[in-house]
């Protein structure tokens, strides 16, 4: 009896274990969820510094957070910190698309553990999530977006995998590493009318940006090369065989950080949203600008979208949109000892480039194009190559 | 006997159990210590993406990222991160200081997780860096550095904690909340001619900045009041009683960002280091200067490092710094139709401030001090006020 007892106990001791064990790791969630977002300032609520940007006159009602959706195409270096910042921001649903798995090459990047390396991506990424912040919703989906099929059904769930099913999600966030991928989603945009922000970050690890793309409103990826900061590199050094590209936290947190801002601004309504906003980290420098799309587009939902808009535009009342001139910097030496610290010079960012259009200071295209004739006056009206043209040729550099 | 095989068979598999559920809870690193950083391009290497900035001629010797060691003073929304990314830069020690605990009023921010909600903030964030990267060293102290011991413990550690005991830290970084912190380690700093940095957050969430402060060199806390990126709010909204300041994960990881490329820039020479770096989020604005020390600043040892600081100078030869003028902006349209986007005016940013000291567009003083006598020319020379009682009135506001 006092045997089977034992036994009893012993088998009692290793189901307990058994199950604290499988708790422990799933990283169990410490938190219930939260049914309505509270401002009560106490330490359980993780909520109140949120709420408290009503409080503070930034964002009038910062609850509607939870009403959108947003997909993250690409979840690395910048990808990942942005699903993490939505997340912690308390973003109604989240849908996340990479193909990839977790390196321990990728620890140099914020979010990954090394104890998650074999693991796909997504699904790691939706796992660390979920713990952080039970109440978002989460759609993940383990492929690449560039291929047919796969293509066809990432168009569905940006067109139909909105909070409520069948509603398109809110805003798609390209955070992938390649131009095919970044020309897929533009693809799926355009014919979609679906507004999108893009990022991306140099090889070279020191410059990235961000940029807000409304189809038929601004120009699309199609309508110009993608544009990026000057970096001031060589780019010989960065295109050779079997080298990898560089990276670090710092670059693409910052750019996931503005990325982020862009997209809380864009749905919560503050603060002036951001068009284009490059980072250039050896200069410090971060020049911001708008593009209007190319008329002849190659792409022709680009141009269904831009005569969308025009009727759009014609019919509603249009809200003044003023260019406001930069200030003159004032650099006279004052009582406190103030001094303005040197910034990139013009020079310096055009020596980077080669035939590149008038484009504002510190900004340049991703990729030189060939230029067969004159440059004086040419457009990309007057371009013969076509899109595929240009695109094969991007791809062979 | 087949009974005592099954309880030995239970208890085996009990010890397997605890030995393994430990192993879990600890998380216990997945990969083991790395001797030397290797440029190898394979999945397996945690360095392979940084060593590579030396291929892309970004920085010359990355590994010397080894042989410095940092002190994180701070781990909240921007310590916690700094420090996460300075790990996964392979940093060779981080020495962390913070008396705080976790809570889920934290988890808007990024880093923590609600598992560890009543943990030290420096506990559990030893416990993550380490799983992040276990070839950093790590030493943290759970205490305030404000109180009379602790500071003289604070002194004792930035002056000796280097990696080789005995030797100073490389650099100290002030990621605190609160004016008595910043001014600890400002005494701290001057009496001991330890180079720092100092970064901040505004408490609506919007502005941020970083600032690098070499004592004698540039001013430091005591010599003028804090800048900061004027965010155009109501400065009124954000001093009443019982009021959580708001948090955002994008902006602290922003200023994360652009302090750890400061400090790699810094410590692993690329790129221009910069003296002051603001972050304006409502106007994607973000300002740079550099300031000289006040000759006549209340703290003693501030005054002697400025006297030090022109003896070397005078002693060395010195390089040419060159006040480049920024070239004005560009605006006309041009074929690709690329317009600037309106910036903050000087007049919305004047209007968010009270009296303050001639300083570039953009920057303003974290706190307005009450002017007794005409301002017209008035210098902090001429101020009656000695910094005791202005740091008095700051506190009392």
């Amino acid at each position: 009896m006092a045997t089977d007892s034992v036994v009893e106990g012993l088998r009692a001791r290793v189901r307990e274990l058994e199950e604290e064990l499988n708790r422990v790791r799933r990283h169990e969630t410490h938190r219930a969820k939260i049914g309505k977002m509270s401002a009560e300032v106490v330490d359980s609520n993780p909520y109140s510094r949120l709420m408290a940007l009503k409080r503070m006159g930034i964002v009038q009602d910062y609850e509607k957070i939870r009403t959108y959706t947003v997909a993250v195409v690409g979840v690395g270096g910048v990808g990942s910190v942005t699903a993490e910042m939505l997340t912690r921001c308390g973003i109604g649903k989240l849908l996340l698309f990479d193909y990839d798995k977790v390196e321990l090459a990728n620890m140099n990047r914020l979010f990954f553990q090394p104890h998650q390396a074999g693991l796909s991506k997504v699904e790691a990424a939706e796992h660390t999530l979920r713990n952080i912040n039970p109440d978002v919703q989460f759609e993940v989906h383990n492929y690449n977006i560039t291929t047919i099929d796969n293509f066809q059904h990432f168009m569905d769930r940006i067109s139909k995998g909105g909070l409520q099913e069948g509603e398109p999600v809110d805003l798609v966030l390209s955070c992938v590493d390649n131009f095919e991928a970044r020309m897929a989603i533009n693809t799926a945009c355009n014919e979609l009318g679906q507004i999108w922000m893009e990022s991306g970050v140099s090889e070279n690890a020191v410059s990235g940006h961000i940029q807000l793309i409304k189809p038929g409103e601004t120009a699309c990826f199609a309508c110009a090369p993608p544009l990026v900061v000057a970096a001031n590199i060589d780019e010989k050094t960065l295109k050779r065989e079997g080298v990898c590209a560089a990276s670090l936290p710092t670059t693409m947190g910052v750019v996931a950080g503005i990325l982020v801002q862009n997209v809380l601004k864009y749905l919560l309504h503050f603060g002036t949203v951001s068009y284009y906003l490059g980072y250039n980290a050896m200069q410090d420098f971060f020049p911001t600008m708008s593009m209007k799309p190319n008329p002849s587009c190659d792409d022709k939902y680009c141009r269904q979208q831009q005569e969308a808009y025009k009727l759009r535009e014609a019919s509603e009342p249009k809200p003044e949109v003023v260019a406001v001139e930069e200030s003159p910097v004032v650099h006279e030496d004052n009582e406190w000892g103030i001094e303005l610290v040197s910034e990139i010079s013009e020079e310096e960012l055009k020596d980077a480039s080669g035939p590149v259009p008038e484009l504002p200071e510190g900004i340049t295209v991703a990729y030189t194009i060939p230029i067969t004739k004159p440059t004086s006056g040419a457009t990309v009206e007057d371009t013969d190559q076509s899109l595929e043209d240009l695109m094969a040729q991007m791809k062979k550099m």
